[in-house]
């Protein structure tokens, strides 16, 4: 892998003739192979630099990283040690926390693991986190609780791999710009105070042992910059590991979850926008509603004919409650069987003796007390569908102010990328069948998975990639939503199922099985 | 002074229109005030900065760095804050400090003072030093020893000034390779072993805390690049502080002490070498020869018609000894009245009773006993004098190879720079009638004091010079002194007074005073 960060150099031998110093032999040589105007040296190595020349007999591996577009050395060895070479990819998520074990000089992955951001013993949303941080105590607090579990969660992960924490010299850390604030020890305050101001929106690349990470002393780590308050670093990283800012043609990139950001353009230009897509998409706003789980729906199914709800659950389990992607699936469900009406309504003449009253609500049971591990029926309300339908209407007015910005509508998209991990989990036909997502070919979408740890973890894999994140960050243009006329007349309109105008969804007349729609 | 390290900003406001974060928003407007790529912002500044920029209402000073090319900001005050902003500039000589506190907003120097290198406790010459640092004790030793006693004087300066060491942000270190590796904490070990390797030419920008300075804790730390082993950043500095590196004509800059170093180029290019003048040019190597101090001969006169010795003593004292430009100074006089003839022999005709033998060795008594501090003749023996004039020889064969080198005689020099406190010292007629240096109009001479000093101050002076320190030590060239036939040769017609061929030094030929010399 020649753009690897780690590079082999077998060095001229001083001499009388050549007597050029150890430091500057070696930066000179890493000049012409890279082709950079200068490389920094930190004094650190420096100090050990004599020895492990002489050692290797100059023939040496450099550990190299970037800081806002100057080359640096984080490390140099003997090119016979056979000691590796470490990178480390963080995904610095509010609720989760996920770090991939990178090999550096062959771009590999290793190892991976997730743990909750200990955060949420502070608060379990972001806004508490950031009034905490409000006094010194509390982001010295706050950063404290994240960097001592990275710490301690990268050790053990490199020790799973038989390696040490001290093997990792390049670190990529990507998150929202509160989770970065946090992170940084920098303070979020202005973050949520008009007009939205972050303390930083391109943090580069900083050392790992000023940020208290305990990797190799020379280790560096770089912070995925942000374009605002509300569009962070993860999303910047999930643009590079989709792809989206290498593309000819445009394409759009949405990450769903309390809020949905989304991403429209290729490789010229690109429009961003976020807003409030709604709880009931991340699980927890319905009544049965829950973050995906042992024993939790996450699809669903109904016979046409029978009416049958037919259920999965995460691990085989007993039912416990659902999640967001089992809650589209179901609505979707609902709704082609005609149990939904186009307003969203429960339609009883067709839900029978599923539909119940209780607290003055109309419920679905999905499943039965006797079949659920809870002991009691597992239902949803008709305002869980309700409040289901004003997130997916919120999410289609979005793309389609998006693509209007650029005189497009959503149907005219060829690539729509998913990210996320609860984006994996959607089902598209379900999605689409709910009109929350345009009626493209299966094919145009695409599921990344978590994009923000992909996006880390390439600027690992490549050295070309700095510049590349500095590019997709500047040639961004950020649309503030204003929620104005216009956008509630869109809004409402996609308050119906799949939405009001129907010639929007063709495939989905297709599916639907009752006579009442579209006709 | 545009050039200054201290720019004054006052940045737009943010707001919904302009919501660029506060580090960004300053980044961008240096940037188009400096035309600079990039601009680096320390983590810890990061965490100040919603606070400070909040308070000075976006009006601010920033103070800059450059390391290897890149502009950085190590701190921000309000444009209204009173405090000063000030560079300290360091002469790390191996005997003597000298640091200078400059004004970095105006570039005025304030204050100034001198101590003794406390290393001289280890060892007073640089070998001994370089034995004692290579373990990484006897390292550790001796960066202690000099960090501490910049920190403590440093403080004091300041203090004398009304300031506060945390008012220095920007400090400039010139010293010989082995000072400047010793200060580094790096391992000098090769520079004294063949092929002469030191660990660093460029050794760049560095955190002031991470050399152990105690100034403002963003402060930054530049240290002069050496070409080698035996040519260092003090004298990269002189050259910049000479000025010889901006000059259409061909120049040559002197800095004499144990070592000669000369430097001889313009604007285009530049070549040097440097060689043992011999310690007889330094004090210390004469019975009576010592370093300048109160009491010691640093001038002397002798009337040709009474041959009697007219001695200046520094501070008028009772004579304790001679200093270097005192021996120039007997040397040339002795000569030109016929005590010594052109071999550098006591002419007994002409010594009378001053002669006398001791030891088996002529001497000639310079101050009678009753007239010396220390109770007994100060005299010096022809040894004393066949060693001046080693030096002398050496040192003119050094400045004729070196011009030979490039197809110039000495007498074609138009500017002759003398660096170094010893060099404000010597008589230039005197340096001449021995054949020291060679025949010019005496306003070719230069006289530049403490040049060293001086080149670190200018380029705390103005934010222009980094890249010029580079650009000389990139277009120095290194003369190897390869002590063969020719140059042996050449030793040896200038072992003459003032040479063997005396129509290179027409303006002795007018001073002599006997009828001996050059008929």
């Amino acid at each position: 892998m020649t753009r690897a960060w780690v590079k082999t150099l077998e060095l001229s031998l001083p001499s009388l003739k050549d007597n050029t110093a150890d430091a500057d032999r070696m930066i000179q040589a890493l000049k012409s192979r890279l082709g950079a105007d200068d490389i920094a040296v930190d004094l650190d190595l420096l100090k050990k630099l004599p020895d492990v020349l002489r050692n290797a007999d100059y023939h040496i591996r450099c550990v190299l990283y970037k800081d806002r577009g100057r080359w640096g050395i984080s490390g140099v060895l003997s090119a016979e040690d056979p000691a590796p070479v470490l990178g480390m990819a963080v995904d610095l998520g509010t609720t989760r926390v996920v770090i991939r074990l990178v090999d550096l000089a062959g771009g590999r992955a290793l190892a991976e693991t997730s743990f909750d951001n200990p955060q949420l013993a502070v608060g379990p949303d972001i806004l508490t986190r950031i009034h905490h941080a409000d006094s010194e105590e509390g982001r010295i607090r706050l950063q404290r609780l994240i960097v001592d579990s990275l710490n301690r969660e990268m050790a053990a992960l490199c020790a799973s791999c038989g390696f040490a924490a001290t093997d990792v010299f390049l670190m990529a850390i990507a998150g929202n710009t509160a989770m970065t604030h946090l992170f940084m020890g920098l303070n979020p305050r202005w973050i949520i105070r008009e007009p939205y101001i972050p303390v930083v929106n391109r943090p580069g690349t900083h050392r790992a042992l000023q940020l208290g990470l305990c990797a190799n002393p020379g280790a560096r780590v770089f912070v995925f910059p942000n374009i605002g308050s509300y569009f962070g670093g993860d999303l910047i990283a999930g643009i590079l590991y989709s792809g989206l800012n290498q593309r000819e043609e445009t394409a759009i990139l949405v990450d769903v979850g309390t809020n949905a950001e989304v991403v429209l353009g290729n490789k010229n230009w690109m429009i961003a926008c976020a807003g409030a897509a709604g709880p009931a998409l991340e699980g927890g706003a319905a009544r049965m509603g829950m973050m995906a789980g042992p024993g939790v729906i996450d699809r669903v199914a109904i016979s046409p004919d029978t009416l049958q709800l037919d259920i999965h659950t995460i691990e085989n389990l007993p039912p416990v409650g659902i999640c967001g992607s089992g809650m589209i699936d179901l609505a979707a469900q609902l709704f082609l069987c005609g149990m939904l009406d186009i307003r969203g309504k429960f339609v009883a003449s067709v839900c029978g003796t599923r539909l119940k009253e209780m607290d003055g609500l109309k419920h679905l049971v999905v499943v039965n007390r006797e079949d659920a591990a809870t002991g009691h029926d597992l239902s949803i309300s008709q305002a869980d569908i309700d409040s289901l339908i004003r997130s997916k209407a919120a999410m289609y007015t979005i793309l389609e102010t998006l693509t209007a910005s650029v005189g497009m509508a959503p149907p005219e998209l060829t690539r729509f990328y998913v990210a996320g991990t609860f984006g994996s989990f959607i089902n598209p036909v379900s999605a689409i069948s709910i009109g929350m997502i345009p009626d493209l070919p299966l094919n145009c979408y695409q599921t990344l998975g978590n994009s923000s740890l992909g996006g880390a973890a390439r600027i690992l894999e490549s050295c070309d990639l700095f510049e590349e994140v500095d590019r997709i960050q500047g040639s961004i243009t950020y649309l503030e939503l204003n929620v104005n006329q216009d956008f509630m007349n869109r809004f409402s309109a996609a308050k119906f199922l799949p939405h009001t105008d129907p010639s929007l969804f063709p495939s989905v007349k297709q599916r639907v099985y009752t006579e009442g729609y579209g006709r």
